[in-house]
């Protein structure tokens, strides 16, 4: 039983966001400094549905799939056809590219369309892209399914008018054998949004070399000011070689209900439905109904919510940039902050220990999204304003008070 | 991609229940012989959640985790503390077994319970023993994680007074090294329940060859008059190698919010928690709350939805029963009949489109869960009494049709 204890080793969540509760060890009490900060407790791992509520009509959608009974409960597999129908076509739109509702699958949030399209296209030995940083997931899905990492590195602090994606290693790593990309654009937990020119270069390399892309596009609607998005279903790209990945759990709020959507190819589509046969069977019939909200909702109510969300993010940012030795991009697309801190006296998983219990803050430690971004913390700005302000200003404090 | 395309050809869906509507091929239509038999449709090939409505109190209970926002759209990734004390306390209650939150999952559906139990306990290479008949997904799922299915053989209509399972052949597979043994019981597709005798056997076979059972007790509650169960986890198996698997979404019709637990060895739920973190993070936030109303179901509702399925298997033996040179065992448990047919001139996979074709009744084919049963087909006649009657009388004019 060695190798499945080892297997089941590497998928360590207790630094997970929203896991921080199931913490037991308590050495980081050694380190406490100094008197408790009050103010409002903010959980910046995930964004807070109760300060950006779910959609306008999400709520009676579910209700009216409950009242059609038997037909929304069981649905097939891949979800029910009429939403499928309505959805795709719907991001047909948002992509500017042709879909039919036989390229695309519903899933229990984003996260299952993620473990499918990973399950269906890497196999035990296969090498697979990976951008440092990303979503932890990413990695772990590689390694559950006994793939090989390959990490390509992202910029984003040196990056500008771009993403950061090291074209030349990318190419590299598919020289290499690597036959299937995954990344997510905008990036978790940067929120950086690649170029044009990047995304370009991923086609073309794709192509080139034959690789799959699975691209996980789950924060693409919550984008600033100024900023543009690309779409490399929309490039000149193989579409029988690329899976979006998209969900309504995020922008939109929905997270609760946990349904997500995966489009692209047809051959990976129907894998992706086999598996989840036995995986889920589907995602939850009456939750399926939430989807027609998406893409539907009322005017202004998109821009109300990106303009509520970059207002946070400018008051965010001016504060930790206060901050001696802190170094921050500014985000493209979605609500992470992801700064690096100056030096400190313990360790970054300790520190984010500390800042909950000394100050009511719950942020992810940067490891958990790769290896080189151990010094950065991840905040989710979804949050309250006045308190994530606040809880920004007593982050900083505590910066102050461990400090080396 | 070689290897991975044979194993997503394993996972083939086509006759899987509620995936009818996805079959293409029409080679059936030859076959075709005189003229449709109206009648109300019915579809078998799950239970009307129509016909048998969702529990009282349901939609109540979603809504209430709605109204309570973040706090229930993002739980621990194993479900609400608070609702897993509150299913342990009422599932303890139940197996007559000690349980704590602790040893227990919340996961998106029994489904994902299974998935998760499967392959938190399997390895590549690992045998595990399987019953024949039973649930399709345990033979995919082993066959996906490339674990070696042994069968073992349950002689449903040839035992009286036990389920038929063959405890000489259990104990040869875990000689022969199978670590995992994975049943259901009730089973499913026969409806049989092991007697006491056969679950200690279980319990002492699996203590001696130091085995890992997963139960699959979906249907244990719906236990009909004069039949005793015996819970395996409450027999003196070592409690770290057992893990039980239940949900509300067969008796209680709340297959739509898609819950149910696995509950048992706190190592394999460890596991399996780590595991749904990257599958599809938790089970939907807001479903969960409707396990507050399982097991607290308004006082007689249980007995009598027992009584009116009670009622509707009788009704449908005796006109089966009619049939000359069908078999079928009266089931135990559950709303699975699981007839043998008489010898036809199709064979069973056709005759099962042809009976959807000209009579309207959807059934699954008996090869769906395992070789031996390929001259069966299985209904859940969790159904409307009276339209399940007229379709149990089509499909008895087409075998008379088809007899060879």
């Amino acid at each position: 039983m060695g190798a499945i204890e080892d297997k089941f080793a590497e998928l360590a969540t207790d630094n997970a966001p929203g896991q921080e509760v199931r913490q037991r060890d308590g050495a980081f009490l050694a380190d406490l400094r100094g008197n408790r900060i009050d103010g409002i407790p903010v959980d910046f791992s995930h964004g807070d549905v109760d300060a950006f509520t779910p959609t306008p009509g999400s709520r009676e959608a579910f209700l009216a799939g409950v009242e059609s009974g038997g037909a929304q409960a069981y649905t097939e597999y891949r979800g029910k056809r009429s939403i499928r129908e309505l959805v795709a076509d719907r991001l047909a739109g948002f992509t500017g590219t042709a879909l039919s509702d036989d390229d695309l699958i519903i899933t229990p949030g984003t996260q299952g369309a993620l473990f499918l399209a990973v399950a269906s296209t890497v196999s035990a030995g296969d090498r697979v892209a990976i951008v440092q940083p990303d979503y932890f997931a990413n990695r772990k899905l590689v390694q559950f399914f006994s793939g090989k990492v390959v990490p390509v590195r992202l910029d984003y602090l040196g990056a500008t008018e771009r993403a950061g994606l090291d074209l030349g290693q990318l190419e590299e790593v598919f020289k290499a054998g690597a036959k299937v990309f995954a990344f997510s654009n905008p990036n978790n937990p940067t929120g950086v949004v690649c170029s044009d020119g990047e995304i370009r270069a991923i086609a073309r390399l794709a192509g080139s070399y034959g690789a799959t892309v699975i691209v996980d596009q789950l924060y693409s609607r919550l984008l600033y000011a100024g900023r543009t998005y690309v779409h490399l279903r929309a490039t000149d790209i193989d579409p029988d070689n690329v899976i979006t990945i998209m969900g309504p759990s995020k922008t939109e709020s929905l997270s609760g209900y946990r349904v997500g959507v995966a489009f692209g190819s047809a051959r990976i589509i129907d894998r992706m439905e086999r598996l989840q046969a036995i995986v889920s069977l589907r995602a939850g019939g009456y939750s399926q109904s939430v989807l027609r909200t998406w893409f539907a909702e009322p005017e202004g109510w998109l821009e109300e919510r990106v303009a509520l969300h970059q207002a946070i993010r400018d008051a965010l940012l001016a504060k930790l940039r206060a901050v001696g030795g802190l170094r921050a991009r500014t985000p493209d697309a979605g609500s992470y902050l992801f700064p690096q801190l100056p030096e400190l006296t313990v360790d970054t998983p300790t520190f984010v220990k500390i800042l909950r219990e000394l100050a009511g803050v719950t942020v992810t430690p940067g490891a958990e999204f790769g290896p080189h971004a151990v010094d950065s913390i991840r905040f989710n700005f979804s949050q309250d304003h006045f308190a994530a302000v606040h809880a920004i200003e007593r982050t900083a404090a505590l910066i102050e008070r461990y400090r080396k």
